[in-house]
């Protein structure tokens, strides 16, 4: 039996992945008056008092809700809220494996923008912190920064965010190893979407300075039917004015990221990189290039999203950690410094004595991660909160 | 320390009462494939083949929402989504330790009713129920009654059915015991709210014939100020046309059902009821009439909300059972049929032989009645399934 139809027989077994338990059982008359009526009047009326005792009182303090329209799910496209479900209900179950944090599956019946923003706004109070997750771009990044903008807690959008941190880990690590800086390196982009966006923005503010993003049509450039993703995009990339398709950009580059779709780059692509040439080539199921066809074509060090190859880019790397760091410290926000701070806690996880081709990242079961991650998120967050920001 | 400091302590320990779990952990590879991608692509597939398929797949099969404005939370008034929390994840707690049924809480962050019809039309895929909780007279009948047009799950507003289902239960052995049938009784009702509302027409429906309903202006009667729910209640009760003051009511009544506020009623009132009066004075945490005071006047069975009084009126009999049955029979509405069904249920608990006038109803700790009204409910939701109904 293959892993899909394994995997459904085990959906159909569990009918539900994810249980909501008590902490505590009721047995006796006064368990009931403790958890439930009349005690529970007291924490309603001290939060009705003073509203941040929710975070004291509530599930809140450690609770994520895992929120999809079902319009790009995993490899599948649009294929609504209730198809998304499994894929939510497994998302919240790495994160209690992960990093004992509380996630609770949110799909919602429709792709109207709008909707979907005044509909997360309202259910948020018991949440303390939303992760958004498979929305398709560049709808994604609307709800995202509206949602910031109005809510109080964090609001992390994984497919960019999480792919975004686990990239610039893996980057850091293999310069490292092929002795080039950040500031010199030129780095192409090949996906405009949210991934790409969010990946390219990072590396930006780590001191990228030669980006390229690629789209469908090759390199990026003014045009009136841009999306609000590739319009800010532009703003700080392609700061040479290149022209041409992807195997233009590729002409002297150090970093290729794939976040596009699969076998869309040969060898003879990879050639015209420049030497000790990285690449991530993170297309699911199948990559942009086979690790075997980069590394004919000279790249130095291969990863994908896959865990049948070395390196594997994988964003529970990074998630489970960051929320739990930011739900400890109480921020409002995880910050551009946070996510900085995770991704470099990721590369720190690789010994510099174990660091190799085949090995510049952790294992996605390496249960070490998260609590490294969670810890300088959670380090950032309260020394910002200490300093009057982000509260 | 008392009941409500204790519970204050225990929420400020738990940190909230409810975790969400993983069935399964994660230790291997495969694990992360099956639970997670790529396998978990699989059951989206189906489902979005075949809708029905989340019920095999997913967690909406044993999933209840219990949802909140926070606009009439206990005797608390409107204080607000936050303050609300307490109570849902306690009545989520009651959900698993009574009938094993996952529930999780979602607190609305306005009082606008469109939009709460809209959020939770929006969140609904997940779940497999809808308890709707606390929210306020009138709009709680209106919440209710447009989400049971648009959705295909049950949708069921505690407050009133829950309470109504236990009511009639204790009325069914109450009359039992004073040899009286529900046909020939006349039945007060003080509250003209939405829990009056609901047990008036559960009464009415079990063949009541006479029901007066009073307001805090006593009698309910034609005015162009009433609410959806008083002209509701004006069409099936009041058959002949009683006019005055609760006191006024109360003469020649078999039956008092306070759902009101806290000693309004003194022992010279039930003095005007026939004789073996039935007193449920409901208010909580101080009844309409305090026990002894209604036995003073007469009354031969008294029941009231609390637990440290004999027949203690309880909603935690009712709902987990009925939720249960109607996840397990699958339906798509919980209708008056399995209400009536759920209270016989909760009545033949209590076995004929024990009944008397200090026990008509069940303990709320007993065990055996919410599967005992699960099966009820589960049986008519099955044969309305095969007669075509309720589909």
């Amino acid at each position: 039996m293959d892993i899909k139809e394994k995997s459904l027989a085990l959906h159909n077994q569990l009918n539900g992945k994810l249980e909501v338990n008590s902490k505590r059982s009721i047995t006796t008359k006064e368990d009931l008056s403790l958890l439930y009526s009349p005690g529970v009047a007291k924490p309603c009326e001290e939060i009705y008092k003073n509203e941040e005792d929710v975070y004291k009182y509530t599930i809140k303090k450690n609770t994520v809700a895992v929120i999809s329209d079902g319009s790009a799910v995993l490899g599948l496209g649009n294929i609504g809220a209730k198809a998304a479900i499994p894929v939510m209900e497994g998302k919240a179950v790495l994160f209690k494996e992960f990093a004992g944090v509380n996630a609770f599956p949110i799909c919602i019946d429709t792709n109207d923008t709008k909707k979907i923003i005044e509909t997360i706004k309202l259910i948020a109070p018991v949440f303390g912190a939303i992760n958004l997750e498979d929305i398709s771009a560049p709808r994604c990044v609307e709800i995202e920064n509206a949602l910031k903008e109005c809510l109080d807690i964090p609001v992390f959008h994984d497919d960019q965010h999480g792919t975004a941190v686990v990239v610039l880990a893996g980057i850091i690590n293999a310069l490292k190893i092929v002795g080039k800086k950040f500031e010199n390196i030129k780095v192409v982009v090949n996906g405009d979407g949210s991934a790409g966006y969010a990946i390219s923005k990072m590396l930006y503010n780590f001191n990228v300075k030669n980006i390229v993003v690629c789209g469908i049509d090759g390199i990026i450039k003014e045009d009136e039917n841009n999306n609000i993703v590739q319009n800010e995009l532009l703003k700080f990339t392609n700061p040479n004015g290149e022209e041409g398709k992807l195997e233009d950009a590729l002409k002297g580059s150090d970093v290729f990221i794939g976040v596009s779709k699969g076998n869309i780059v040969d060898y003879k692509m990879i050639e015209r990189m420049n030497d000790d040439a990285i690449v991530f080539a993170m297309a699911n199921p199948t990559p942009e290039i086979m690790p075997d066809e980069a590394k004919r074509g000279g790249a130095k060090i291969v990863g994908t999203g896959r865990s049948d190859f070395d390196n594997q880019v994988n964003n529970v790397l990074a998630f489970p950690g960051i929320f739990k760091g930011a739900l400890e410290a109480g921020v409002k926000q995880i910050t551009e410094e946070m996510k900085v701070a995770a991704a470099k806690a990721i590369a720190s996880c690789v010994l510099e004595s174990d660091l190799s081709e085949d090995n510049i990242l952790p294992l996605a079961l390496d249960r070490n991660v998260s609590d490294k991650v969670a810890k300088a998120v959670y380090d950032i967050g309260k020394s910002e909160a200490e300093c009057g920001f982000n509260i």
